[in-house]
This record gives structure tokens, sequence and C-alpha cells, in this order.
């Protein structure tokens, strides 16, 4: 057992606190991983707010992890000693189950073990602890490698907010030429037009917010929409191919259907706590159209967008800061104020 | 011009009485129709009811039709006199748009033209009259082969209910051994069951009355489960590919959508004329399902169909009637009093 410094949510109202836990020593397939950033994500404030399920307290949240590999179990084989990997919202699975044989470990039949909060059941079934710490023990399995000449800090988003939208792009089939469109613009919606951009897409933002338009063009998107301007709505019908929507407040998403093309579909990534209004089956049928959803993406998956976004030159845009500015950072990524993504420098625990 | 005898509604609360309509003489590209058999369709009452839009009267409806050639135009090269064909839901469409080209003509850009009710816009503009009529004139690009050795009368609900079916079955690449639901087991629902055990799948119908089990184990189904009985709903919880949902009724598909396995699709058919219950984000997201829409299908996938029905042994389950039996015949179906599909008998108009 090894003890670390981390930062803990203690209750609900309590915000993050200077802490200490346990991590294991690493079993014969663990990687022990002295962690260099963590992204913050809005996952994170849900949990440590108990505003999904009831959390077990203490908490320590953080599931866009970037570090170095610091000891490996005996038989571990896929890394080495000073290696940058990551972790993102996932430590295990069943690995039996259709979805973790396919490689789609996030559908888990059983249930993935999420990278915090969640019983790790291989493990004594002690509570999973996050990124928002010194280091982390995680079997081989759920490790990636960064690659080379990545960023490391920039890099830890693409952990969550990269690959769940480079998962239902991939999913879609998104070509080179497609026309893709992209409902918000924060964590999510910035890494989705700059990945749907590097797959080869014309890219239109939706914003609610006429002073993003810039900020959407200098991350290059080709059109943006303002979604409360009917005019500027009507004059993007029928053009897409695919919709990835990030917002998670409650939003009619009828007049977003009525953009998309025959045979397009629109992906929900964002999961909003209360009813959303029904979308229009006559939307549907009249133009083939799915509405569906996406949950992150797949270990093998994630290695591959990580592989595909140092190809490609595609990291988070990132403000850093320090443990003691996690609540002030909280608060502002609640209030939208972030250009995009948070990112903790674990040195400072 | 040729005079020709039908069944004609005046407004929408006339029923349907004797008539005569106008057939245009058959120009360059026409088939001259004799009809024989005309399915009836719950998009005919809703159309002589004037409850979908504004209905223009007088109005013919009918868009399953089987006949026989009985004239053609000098530049027809698909069809000759004395040939069993069918003309479905529509008679044109713009042949220009990308949907019309890809073979989707019923996803026209600019419209298709209904079979019935719709301006026709390359003839003058008049309305056209559907199948309860003795004749009809169609250009070639719109009309069907029905193979040898079909029931002519068991084929004609194949132009609507049948390609409703087929087609989203197919988009959906549904394949031996996969696992279909249907909800409902009307008109639709009885071609859904037929058609996707054809395909090789297992099918589970969902029906509210335990009444009609027998009738679905009949028709072929695997498996039938009361959608009122929350065991049996959730005894097939994840164990579906597809589902073909041809209930028009308001219902929730929530529950439906738990008995998606990850990556299944739920596609709507009928369309509701009142608002649904707000399909459920999470269950989307979850399990990367899709709730989408499908709309009968394009003229080349008809023919496919019809090859395939026939290959397969596969026609609608029907019972006759003659012209002075519609109005009767309507209300029966509107009472959901009928197995599966009235055709009626274009000899008795």
């Amino acid at each position: 057992m090894t003890h670390v410094k981390a930062y803990a949510a203690q209750s609900p109202t309590s915000g993050l606190t200077p802490s200490t836990i346990e991590r294991r020593e690493p079993g014969a397939h663990d990687v022990e991983i002295a962690i260099e950033f963590c992204g913050l994500c809005h996952s994170d404030v849900h949990s440590i707010r108990s505003e999904w399920g009831t959390t077990k307290y203490p908490l320590v949240p953080g599931h866009e992890i970037v570090g170095i590999v610091s000891r490996v179990g005996d038989s571990v084989e896929g890394f080495t000693v000073g290696q940058r990997v990551g972790v993102g919202c996932m430590v295990d699975s069943c690995r039996e189950c259709d979805s973790c044989l396919e490689g789609f470990e996030q559908y888990c039949e059983v249930g993935m073990v999420g990278t915090y909060g969640a019983p790790d059941k291989r493990n004594g079934s002690v509570i999973t602890q996050g990124g928002y710490s010194q280091a982390i023990v995680v079997d081989e399995n759920y490790v990636l490698h960064i690659p080379e000449g990545m960023d490391p800090a920039a890099a830890a988003p693409l952990l969550c907010a990269g690959v769940t939208t480079y998962s239902p792009l991939r999913y879609l089939d998104v070509q080179d030429g497609d026309s893709v469109g992209v409902i918000g613009l924060g964590g999510l919606g910035h890494m989705g037009v700059k990945i749907a951009k590097a797959l080869g897409a014309k890219v239109t933002v939706f914003t609610t917010s006429p002073a993003k338009v810039d900020a959407a063009l200098a991350l290059g998107a080709d059109n943006v929409v303002i979604s409360t301007d009917s005019d500027s709505m009507a004059g993007a019908k029928h053009t897409l191919n695919a919709i990835l929507d990030t917002v998670a407040a409650v939003h009619d998403l009828n007049p977003y259907l009525r953009t998309l093309a025959r045979d397009g579909a629109l992906i929900q990534l964002g999961l909003p706590s209360e009813e959303m209004p029904a979308v229009e089956p006559g939307l549907l049928i009249r133009k083939r159209l799915a509405y569906g959803g996406s949950l992150i993406g797949g270990i093998a998956e994630t290695q591959e967008m990580l592989d595909f976004c140092a190809e490609h030159g595609v990291v988070c845009d990132i403000e850093m800061v320090s443990a003691s500015e996690l609540d002030k950072a909280y608060d502002r990524m609640v209030a939208g104020d972030v250009k995009y993504r948070f990112v903790l420098d674990a040195s400072t625990l």
C-alpha cells in the first residue's frame, strides 16, 4: 500500500480539500502511474456534488489522467517504467461479455468500473479514486499510450472529451466531405469541432451565444449558426449528415433535426438531468433520421483516437489550474467560463 | 381521356360512394393498368377524413394496386400488355435530386407525387386519384412487376405495408440470426413478422392484447411479449437488435428501448397524430441505441421486396371486400378488426 496526496470531496457541499489516499501495490498486471496532469470534466462536478446517484465520500474525482509509468507488475507486457501513459473513464470491466470482447468496454454488460466512485470488484471492492492525486494503479488493459511529442497536459482531456466525440464520428463513419454539426462549444464541443475537421468534415457549430462565433471559427468551424435565430437555422435546413449534441441542459432537439439531410443522425453525448421535449417522429420518418446516443469510447478506440490526434496535431485547448484553485475552477466551469478545459497540474497537490 | 368507375370521398364525412373519374391517355412513357385489386391502408382512412393536412375532394384513395397492363406508350421499355403489375404509394418524383438518383424516391427532396391526393406536376398538376378505381395510368418508372405465381390480391398490400417493413429491415442490415421486435400486429406488423422471419431473424411480437398471442405465433413469431406486463417486458431486456414500431397511437417508447441490445435501433413507421412521451436520452447513451424513422421504400427496393417475397412465399393475409363494403371495412380497420389487410376486389366497382 502506498499513501499519496490527493484532493477529495468529503460531502456534497465540502468542495475539494487536501487529503491522503491509499493506492494498492501493483499486482502482476498493474501499471503504477505518477500523475502529471488531470483534466476537469463536468462529470467530476456532478459526482462530488452527488447530483448523479448517491456519491460515497470521501471521493477523489478525475478521469482524464496523464502521467509517467513508475512501476509495472511482473506480467505487464505493454508498458515500461518511464513511458508517458493515460487513463480515461474506466479502469476495469468484466472482460467476458460481448461488448468487452468486441472492444466496447464502455458498454460492458456487467458494468464498467469507473475511474472514480465505483466498487473495484477485482480489488476487494474498494471504491475507486480518481486522478486529482499523485499516483494511480491500473490494470494495463485499461492504460493508454500517450504518443511521443504530444503535449501531456493538453492530451489529458482527450481521454474523456476527445474519445467521447471521436467515437460517434467513427461509428457514423464520418468521411472527408461529410457535413457535421456540433451543438455547444464547451469542452466536448470544441473537441468535436477539431476531430470532425481532422476527419475531413465540413463543420457547423450551433451556439446560442453570438459571442462564441469568432471562437468557433478560430477552432476551424466552417459555419456558425446562432440556434436562437430561426433564419440562421432555416439556412442550415437539410444540410448535415451528423450532429454531435454536447449540451446537457434541457433543449428542444427538433430544430436541429431539421438541419439533417436524409439518413442523418443526431447523437446525444450530454445527459440532461430533466426530461427533454419529445422528438417529432415525423421528422425521423420523412428523412430516415436517427436520434441516438453514445458513451465515451472503448479502450482500443481511445488509443486509436490518441494516435489519430497525434497524427493530425489535435489536442485540447486548456487552462492549467493548481490544486488550490479547483473549487474556483468548478464554479467557472459550471458558468461556462473556460476555453475549453481546465487541467490540474498534479505537482501542486 | 378515359372515364373509369371509382369509389370516391366527397367530403370528410361522406364516406366512399360510386363515382366516375378521368384517366389520361397513356403518354410515351406511361403504362395503363386495368386494376384487379387494391389494398386498404390506414392512410386511406386518414386522407378521406381529412385527418392529415387538408384533403381536396373528390378523392379516390388506394395505393396498394395490382392489375394487368392494358396499354403502353410508345417509349415504354419495361412493360408489355398483359403483364401483371403493381403501383405503390408514389407515381412520380423529381428524378433529379440525390435521393431520386440513388433510388430513394420516397425521400425526394422536391417531394414525391403520392398515388392519390397530390398535384401531378408533369401532368397538368391535376390531383392524383388512387386505386379504388378500374384503371390507372402511371409512368413506367413507378410501376412494379408482380412476380409470376404470386397471388395478386394478397400481393397488393405488399406495395405499401410490405415495403414499409422491408425497407428498414434492409437498411438496418438485419441478418440471419438477428433478433427483431415488432410492436403491434396489424397490417404493417404482420408483414414485419413475415419479412423479418424470411430474412432469418428471430422475431418477438409486442402486443397489448393477450388475445393476439396465438395469432402472432401462427404468423411465425418466436416470442410474444404482452407489453403491459412488466415482467414479460423485463424478460426481453437487452435482447433485440431492431424493433419496428407499427403503432400510430400515442405510446411510451422507453420500455421498448430497454429491450434493445447495444447498437440496437427502434424504427418508427406509424405517425402518431399527437405528441409522444419523450425518449430518455440516457437509454440511448448507455447502449448506443438509435431511435429512427422510415418511410415506405424506393422503387427499386419495392421490386426487390416483391422478388424477395416471391422467393420466400410471403404475401399478406387478406380479407377481400367489395366496393359497397368499403365504409364498413374502414370502420372495422379503425377498430383493428381485420386479419390483417382488407383488399378491394376492383371488379365490384
